[in-house]
């Protein structure tokens, strides 16, 4: 579901000194790290291009959305071949509120007449564009239904600065159809930021400046989206709680207790449908009113108005609510030392149509690693911890396989779980990599490990080479030649992670190549075998590659004698956080009092346009200071845990033989507990199940990350109170995480005294 | 012919101290400020909106270029108006070099057909745009002739950065025609660079994200340009030198020498020739080869390509080379008691069709001050020193009228010009105000007596409060807010300002109001009196505030005992100017060092897209460290001398009489002679007819300001040895500035000990 949301969070690197030496492996002994190089050198010699080929063929050959054939097909086919593989396999049933459409329709009323198509067309050269009766119309799920007419305003990407906006013009929407672009946020916060203003109806078209000719070629020319190419996706307000609409927090099984309809929270609150930019422009050129601010212009050959009118728009959507059958895929290679000790990693099987690249190219490796996994385990391989290989159903929607599953099998998770690592889509060029800061240091010595398949570089110096190509700054180039490890990002959510990391706290990881791949067939009927292996990785080296480092980083977390978390990259992180907020906070006080003052001044008198229509903004309240010393005495003690921790870690590691079981096996329970600590009990404010005091996704962002989100949303919504309150909960939280780790230091200085 | 120079430049503000309180004026005695104060208040209720559209519309009636039946009528009509005002009035004329299109023909060839129109359409309801027969058909003047074929690149704006660009691509303009879309530069800077890097022909568009429908509606329904549209104008290498490329230097009387044409050294080495946006269109969908850069990609429904080819483009220009005769009409009001001291004041008349906007919006108010002065003389104003009204012809082919008239009276006016003050086009909004910055003070006191005809506020405080807004950081708020006068913006080129500031070293101002009256009619058919009463200051409010604020600024510098200079903020702008320059050599080393190390580090091998062609960049040799040694110790030097000049300046006023006549006089000798101490000895090089060491327009950027020239774009060009010897010739002239200064304040000093 995610679309480049590693290479939005960006590539950067943290301060932490080098502690592994090259022949070393950081949680092993000296013996058992030489055998884990072994097994892992055997595995990366066997995923092969061929098959990641032969599987995309066979998993996109046909449309497979949740509840369709072919998507229960694939789930087949999946079980088949990891059993095929030797592996212990079984398919897990859901039951979820997935809406599809009975009835789409847009149309301008006035003052022309023009009816939307609402219509992918099929593409010579592109066999599975034509499969019209399989496909899955354009739409966004959990649109409620609805029939509206109305003004049309256009409100640029329709994130809450572009209302601020339309408010300083003296514009409305009240009463009116909002049409918004995609981008800018994600989609499903644009149908509640407009219905939070008073919107009755909402459009989200892609405009052709960000997904479309003006980035390049269109298909089946070139790989970007093409005149009536629409996105398709879920406007399901996840922000407060992904999976099942009707069964929040637990497992969506037959006999689950269900909301009714009608009273579940994340649906929209006003009906809404995606369209192409061939639909969107006879609306865009019917609106009057003042022309659109220069960031808001698009790439239509017109000139951009915001409204209200002349234009008209009658909406019309109508959905089957009936329940659909999920069908996660999962299968499981039984620890032989820590069995109750997991490694979980996941990619969703589901698309919203043919779904090549989202979510197939990221499936496939997953079923080579699975595949190289069972010819090890016959030459004897034999990994410590228990290993679980999920292929989630029903992710495009709302997170809904992944979340019901970790919902259902929550107590057991929160005991058992090391880590989880997800993969989602895959194409050419760069290793992204976002996650929990405790596996920072972890996924980077991995990333040392493997080859790009374009240079001669590992895939951890390209992409070093790139942060310094791409580094704003010379300070920050800086700092990024001078670190020993790249910076990974920090997960907000838009795929199977959230779970896990956020309901759950268990470390987390999304793995994804990219950046050489542009195009623009996300969520349409484009998203295909023959667009993917004419424009993506046509050679699978880079399926290979992502097969290589994920299936390496769940070895080697299966097998460690101590779990390699890591925590000076975390204290360093939260630090910087917490400098953040506070900047925050200073920021704002800086800005009213600015604002005050020009107000006072009579700056906004003076530079409006008698001509123009506009509203003066009004005096704000001063932001008041707020108490920080909590968080701060939290990460300080944070940061002199996390350096205990890796004094005496270091030692140990030196030792050879101090990470010896049985005795580990105690240290490993704690460092369990890690990231569980992290957790708030009580959850967000106004969406209790996102528990991590760390990362969320944001609550006007969507998929974008919020670093310690309580805090840092209270400031930015003004909320002073709750600021403050927030930070008293995130420093609880991260003087939890001090404990545990001073606990696990405790325990690893007995080990090596 | 210049567009919004003004507001380019900037409206910024100056470290100086306060030193006139509000009932005295800066040079006038306590007796003369109240004379003066009477006759100017007198003065400012004379511009009446209702002449200056009577005016504009006879003098946009009929298109008007250089030659042309109506520009004669208009300036004989402009004589009549100055005699009518009982001003002593002449017109003077030069014979001078103009070429005018004969054949026109831009066709693509290949791989489709398409021939260019080439034609900018009548519009209805606007009758002076049907005058097909005396329009001057839309073509770049001194462009050679020209007759060729060969495939078409694409180079963004065409400045020496895009071929950069362009050769990181592997793509080479040898050969080929390219196509370069306006702004970005001055437009004869793009034939110019194209020529260099190897191109046979060069056409110029206007792209509708920069000048056309994504700014805003298109004329007739808004004041954008309309797809037809195409700018006409100059191409000629102007910063070699403006005026008549036959006789540079000297004024093109009937017997001056000239050269042969094909000597002539500023027409352009390959032939051009601008279209509109709708003749573009088709050519630049059929460039193919990479997609063009980001940054490049315009408003066209297309995606840019940059070529070369497949499109093939056949262009074949030729022109009338014949000379034309040029008349600047010029009235003369003699100085009562200082007749040989001058305060020149000029528009031009000219315009590339009917010109309602350029430049007739600042050539009505010229006539309105005139026609006040006529009044004022009659009610017994008697200014003490001689004011000379200029409408000058030719200034849109090459500043032709002014540019003769100062070569052919450089003697004259080196002994004797005071001030020039030019105004060329006028719009609502903003006051613009750029020149000299011994003129800083003088103008922003001016500034404090003029009201905004749309706020209850003077033009002064209006844009300083848009300063204030538009202000990129607090740091730079704060210094707006606490300086006394706004930061006027330095002077390149692009009007008539150009041969008196520059050639001859006389302080010069160009002031215009804009910033709220955007529109895409410059240098078309369509910039008439039909546009501009609908779009523009359709009430001629501004038209009367330009005539207010020049005609005060005229009055008082022709008024005051002593010349009104100030000096201080001479010496903060030039001490800002020489941390620039240090500034760029620094970065030019720590650039350099980057770049060499990337190369080093493997960074631009590590980050190419091995499906796209690149070129590596290569190894620079790192700059020197210069000696800027003499420019620091010329700049600290002016510094003391101006605080000392203003020190006993301050002290003289404060007096109340040490100004009166004669003591004044030797004293405005002196002063007279501080601008000119700033003249180069040599000129800049390979141009050494401008001789201003402080400003001049760029040599790779046209009408855009280079301050500290010689040094600037030495460093700029990696030529270090000249820079070296530039920062020597700039610290002689600064040198001599403080030597000048010195000695009026000693005579200052002796006025009132």
């Amino acid at each position: 579901m995610v679309k480049n949301i590693l290479l939005t969070a960006g590539l950067l690197i943290a301060v932490a000194p080098a502690s592994t030496p090259v022949d070393e492996l950081r949680g092993f002994t000296t013996e058992s790290a030489k055998a884990e190089r072994d097994w892992e050198t055997k595995f990366r010699a066997m995923p092969s291009p061929d098959s990641l080929r032969s599987y995309m063929r066979r998993l996109s050959a046909r449309p497979h959305h949740v509840g369709s054939p072919y998507d229960r097909d694939n789930a087949e086919w999946i079980l088949a071949k990891f059993k095929s593989f030797g592996l212990d396999a079984h398919i897990e049933t859901f039951d979820v509120l997935f809406p599809t459409p009975l009835e789409r329709v847009v149309e301008l009323v006035a003052p022309t007449k023009f009816v939307a198509t609402l219509q992918e067309p099929a593409v010579p050269g592109d066999p599975t564009s034509g499969q019209k009766s399989e496909q899955l119309p354009t739409y966004n799920a959990y649109s409620i239904d609805g029939d509206v007419t109305a003004p049309l305003v256009y409100v640029n990407y329709g994130v809450p600065a572009d209302y601020e906006r339309l408010e300083r013009m003296g514009i409305s929407v009240k009463g009116a159809i909002v049409i918004a672009r995609y981008f800018g946020s994600w989609r499903g916060i644009k149908p509640k930021v407009a219905a939070e203003h008073g919107a009755i109806g909402c459009l989200i078209y892609s405009d052709p400046r960000d997904d479309g000719y003006t980035q390049g070629d269109v298909y089946p020319q070139g790989p970007w989206r093409p005149r009536e190419g629409a996105q398709r996706g879920s406007v399901m307000e996840m922000e407060v709680y992904p999976g099942d609409p009707l069964t929040p927090g637990v497992g969506a099984t037959k006999d689950a207790k269900r909301l009714p309809i009608a009273q579940a929270p994340t649906l929209t609150k006003i009906p809404v449908l995606p369209i192409s930019y061939s639909d969107a422009q006879p609306l865009l050129a019917a609106i009057g009113g003042p022309v659109a601010p220069e960031e808001w212009r698009g790439g239509l050959g017109i000139t951009y108005h915001v409204g209200p009118g002349p234009a008209r728009v009658h909406l019309r959507v109508k959905f089957d609510w009936s329940l659909k059958t999920l069908r996660d895929v999962i299968a499981r290679i039984p620890g032989s030392a820590a069995p109750d000790e997991w490694v979980i990693r996941g990619n969703h099987h589901d698309a919203w149509v043919n779904g090549a690249e989202d979510p197939i190219s990221g499936q496939v490796p997953l079923l080579e690693e699975a595949r190289a996994y069972g010819e090890l385990l016959k030459q004897g391989w034999k990994p410590r911890r228990t290993i679980i290989y999920a292929a989630w159903d029903g992710e495009e929607p709302a997170l809904l396989g992944s979340t019901e599953w970790v919902e259902a099998h929550a107590d057991e998770l929160s005991h058992k779980a090391v880590a989880y690592l997800n993969t989602d889509s895959n194409g050419r060029g760069y290793l992204g990599m976002a996650g929990s800061h405790s596996l920072q240091r972890f996924i980077n010595d991995v990333a040392r490990d493997i080859d790009d398949p374009e240079t001669r570089l590992t895939v951890w110096k390209r992409a070093q080479l790139r942060a310094v190509a791409d580094a704003a700054t010379a300070d920050r180039r800086n700092e990024i030649r001078g670190e020993h490890d790249l910076r990974i990002g920090a997960l907000g959510s838009g795929s199977d992670y959230s779970p896990f990391l956020q309901h759950l706290g268990i470390a987390s990881l999304n793995l994804e190549y990219g950046g050489e791949d542009g195009g623009g067939i996300y969520h349409s009927i484009y998203d295909d075998f023959a667009w993917y292996t004419r424009f993506s990785d046509t050679s699978f080296v880079y399926g290979r590659a992502l097969a290589q480092t994920v299936g390496t980083a769940v070895m080697r977390l299966a097998d460690a004698e101590v779990v390699p978390y890591e925590f000076t990259s975390f204290g360093a992180t939260v630090g910087r956080y917490g400098k953040e907020v506070e900047k925050l906070l200073q920021d704002a006080q800086a800005e009213t009092a600015e604002r005050n003052r020009q107000i006072d001044d009579g700056v906004f008198a003076a530079t409006a346009d008698p001509r123009e229509r506009s509203v003066a903004p009004t005096r704000r309240d001063p932001p008041p200071h707020l108490d920080f010393a909590p968080l701060q005495n939290a990460i300080d003690a944070v940061t002199r845990a996390a350096d205990r921790y890796e004094t005496a870690f270091t030692r140990a590691q030196a030792t050879g033989t101090a990470f010896a079981q049985p005795s580990a096996a105690a240290l490993n329970a704690t460092l369990i507990r890690t990231e569980r600590a992290l957790l708030l009990g009580e959850g967000l404010p106004r969406r209790p199940w996102f528990h991590h005091a760390i990362y969320a996704p944001g609550f006007y962002t969507g998929y974008g990350v919020k670093t310690l989100p309580g805090v840092r949303e209270a400031i930015e919504q003004r909320n002073w109170k709750e600021a403050e309150a927030q930070i008293a909960l995130a420093a609880t939280a991260v003087s939890a995480e001090a404990e545990v780790l001073n606990r696990a230091a405790g325990q690893l200085e007995q080990l090596a005294p």
